[in-house]
């Protein structure tokens, strides 16, 4: 209780941003949020306001040079400059908590790998990771200890999806335009997930994809759809089958299903708000979370605190950034192989195989 | 296939003799309807449509007395004259298949077992039995089963309910002049279940019973209630925990759980009409079956089935004539707590003990 | 009752082919069983006692040379012959009920379509079917019909699976010499059902699928595989995504989900044996059904009894036998795919674009 | 964040007293554990280790009269001492959470209210509450919202369970002795929901119960049983039924529904431990939570946030205290009717009826 709590920054306010300093303000016991950044005024008027103690700043630059006592850095930012802000906190020796991507291209993910291996050089215990939340949700960890466990044998083939509630207002054609398409923005995710449970060195062989705009037609202009499916193959006989959507009613469907050759496990294939069922005249009934925040809530939590703990005790961090940079190669392809219409191929050390040659 | 089929008349057109005169019609291969009757010409005209070839009559009686070659009778014509039907089919030698109850009253369901006492004395592969349709549903067949397989250890509690979906339209009020009341129209079956599961020769200890008319105050008329309780209490460790009800929203809930020293059994404990989920904008809802017939038609079917079985071929009916009776006592028990409020005891020898004497 | 009952014959008596002789002839009141064909002298003895009534044939051809009041023949031979027997059949101008798929070979299915086109104007009331089961379950006809009537919007993504129990006897590796592949077995059902939900008239633009021998590398002697993903797109903005597997630890697996603009339905997602839950030290558990007939008996005892009645009453049959084709050359392009790893595409009126054209 | 925090001790160490003292140590941002008392040295020192800057106490009077700084007590001590420590702390003017129940005597309950009646005269900020901590449930809230709203009409009948797993230990043979019985144990918190959703203010008219030793006999020299149901009778046409067992195989079964005259609420008829199901080669299966606190961690955790909450800014309390004292009424004659056989009846003014009167 006593130890000293980690001095914490988050940059960026908006919606998930705004989420990541209350989780830090006040339900992770080991860590002090101290200052935030936007860009927005009104964001750190309203952040200024809940948490009265926080220093605000108009520039991500201004933090890092201001706050001396500094320790780690939340980047929840805008998509476009998440690598470079993550780079500038990681070049300060700080910690970095990076969200999810670290940039919609490979070649920039790249980057922060590259900037994280130079700076542990002097500083060791530094801490980097991406905020993959789902590796911190306690089914998904459930899942994933009983595969290691050996439950259902080799793991073969892996079901995910991410699909979020329709919204109406238009808002994903706007964000489609930085987003990196919904291969990247939505099922960067499930990629992690079979990265995961396949094994972070899993090599792709493959991708392939199609997609719809069946309800918002103007994704189109973006080089994005509202439904996608896609085929992933790796090296080592295992194969991925995504979907991903903006277009759900109920809410947020996000499934996942690991095939091994002795079993199964199936992760929230039947989705619920809370223990709750309604029996009316029309059936029965139940609600399901109508965000992904409503869904993994607990799980950034835990994220805050696991990722306070590991920087103030130097422990390893629940994954490696690396894998970051491969979820991100995967999902590009995915989404090149979505608008071109063609199967993309990789060699065995990862090195894509030109089409001409095929 | 070339066998002789069992001759079979159905006795009674209402809404389940109807079910019952297709289901020995069509859905029984080795059984042929021949005869219906009912004091309702205009039932016995629609039956004449739908079956061309069977003989109808307004008079039970004589349908007894022109059908030469019928072997079987099903009784399900108003309660009240389940037991003068069944007797006097029963004097006749025929096999027959009685609707539950057997009489509201304890002494009346008595002289059906005794009539057929004396009558298998003379016929000795007479069948009688009484349709307790859950006693053939495939869901508690399996239940049953793997408790006598020792799955479950030793069931010592017995929860089920029979809930009916609301009627408006005021039919359960007329009807229950007549049904005996809600323990012995709806719990029958479960306290059928309840002697199954515990043994047949169970012996009651105590009932104990609360009630209230929470939507069809009319009931209080016919001393019935709408929403009923009530506890059953065996002689060696065993204790029942019923519900009835005509209130249900969402259609048929008839749930039971058996519970062990070992393990628990559920029967439907997730009502539903079929495979099908729909996910809407108000979350994610099934249907449930209507009504009783919607939940238990193959039992139905079956029950025709494996009773011509046992006609044809001389084999043990499924279940005995005397348990029936049981239930009945049991029920005319509950009811009769649930309108005085007081519990009613008995000994170990099956007689009630006098409240005077306690 | 007293109607002409349909005379029926079954070609082939191996595991589906006796229970359709079985459901003809006890389940289905309308029809009457009057012969049966099979290879195997061993299967005929069995066939002869279990229906005394029935006539034996080796040969199909005699069978359908002595049979002189046949009306109608269910084709449940091996695959190879599907089509041969079939066009005999509905040369003779006999109604023809034809397992799935009528060949392997889409120009052969083609020719029994052919031959159908040609009988049919010499014999109106002719009715040829293919045996899609899952058209006659009740699941699947209540989710078309809500989709039918608008309660999801617009169908637009379709995924489906055909995942059967693990069979460790080696029995699917013979199979797959002559069973066309594990997408022309297994999903050529979802494959109906994507026409069915989409629209028979849905013309495919492309395929693509990939697999793995995750339990049984011998299948990929005979080009199959034991798991694998596929894509189907569909010109009008549809897209379907399908799973098939002979790996599933725990049953048959066989689920739907249509998405709609406005909604989705789900069939069989949680798949379950019966209506019971067993509470165990290790949780609550349910099993499900071993195979492709635990989940679908049902629906196969409704197409014998509707293929019966469309054939006596002369109404439209529940299916045009057209799209039986389609799902066949759908299935082999997806077959194809997954051997050699192409995306294979096709322009708007169904013909095969050539690669070197890409 | 810089505004003081709420000042508490916790009374008592034992598995609940240590989770309360976790807490509001950790998880509580607006409190601050500044002491903890237990007459177990060994309970003390692991407390401070676990939380090195808490003061410890073999004496409660001792940190009541050292702690000058204190606010407020949690008492989490021996049911026998809930009362006598929650008097202490409310004539010292200290906010109080009590475990429940205040005692396992009606009267004794009493005297904690009216302690508090009397101290809040001069402490008119003065807070106590007693913790039923499904009350702080995110399903038992929408349950009660949705009810409250109308969702199911006039809610008439209550059914709810405790069903704890089955702990071959002894442990609640031992426990019996001084816990009140299953009915006060267990079944305080169904009779606290039913008063919840039925109204604060119902007055029960009956109540009985019956029970067995299914699994521990010893029990009875406690005169308690393993699992008992009972029946709870309101005045104003409402009725109850209540399970509580220690048997249970599987884990915590904690399951309520709440029949209204338009609809029903179910709350965790479908217990799971989390979104995990595994298919396995017995079928499908979920786990549940072993123990109440595996299904109510979350529901404690709001607890001591809400408890702080309106201590801190003086706003009422979740729920009045008075409400605690008619749970234990209930219970306790729940638990005499298990003993006794007899039915109790109460007048309308909630005075027992004497059975001599009768």
């Amino acid at each position: 209780m006593s130890s000293p709590k980690l001095q914490v920054a988050v940059a960026g306010l908006g919606r998930m941003g705004l989420r990541h300093a209350r989780h830090f303000a006040t339900l992770t016991p080991r860590a002090e949020l101290i200052a935030v950044s936007s860009p927005v005024q009104a964001e750190l008027d309203a952040a200024k306001r809940e948490f009265p103690s926080v220093r605000t700043y108009l520039d991500f630059d201004e933090l890092l040079k201001q706050e001396s006592t500094l320790q780690a850095v939340v980047v929840s930012s805008a998509t476009t400059v998440h690598a470079e802000q993550a780079i500038k906190a990681i070049e300060k020796g700080l910690h970095v908590l990076c969200e999810k991507p670290l940039s919609t291209s490979p070649d920039i993910s790249q980057t922060v790998v590259t900037a994280y291996k130079q700076s542990i050089k002097k500083h060791p215990a530094q801490k980097v990771i991406c905020g993959f939340s789902r590796r911190f949700d306690a089914s998904y960890r459930d899942a994933h200890r009983r595969m290691t466990n050996g439950d259902i044998g080799v793991p073969s083939v892996f079901r995910s999806q991410t699909c979020d509630k329709l919204d109406p207002s238009g808002f994903f054609v706007a964000y489609a335009e930085f987003s990196g398409g919904i291969f990247v923005d939505c099922s960067i995710h499930d990629i992690d997930l079979a990265l995961w449970f396949f094994g972070e060195n899993s090599v792709v062989k493959s991708v392939s994809a199609v997609g719809i705009t069946a309800v918002q037609p103007e994704l189109r202009k973006h080089n994005d759809r509202d439904n996608a499916i896609g085929i992933i193959e790796f090296y080592g006989g295992k194969i991925a089958q995504l979907y991903c959507s903006r277009m759900m009613a109920a809410g947020q469907e996000d499934t996942t299903e690991i095939f091994g050759t002795e079993g199964k496990i199936a992760v929230n294939t039947q989705p619920q708000l809370n223990l709750v069922n309604l029996y009316e005249s029309t059936g029965i009934r139940r609600e399901i979370p109508p965000d992904y925040y409503g869904r993994f809530r607990e799980a950034f939590i835990t994220e805050a605190n696991e990722f306070t703990a590991c920087c103030l005790d130097n422990t390893p961090p629940p994954m490696r950034l690396e894998g970051a940079v491969n979820a991100v190669k995967i999902g590009c392809a995915l989404q090149e192989s979505l608008i071109t219409g063609k199967k993309i191929e990789f060699d065995e050390i990862g090195r894509r195989i030109e089409t001409s040659k095929l």
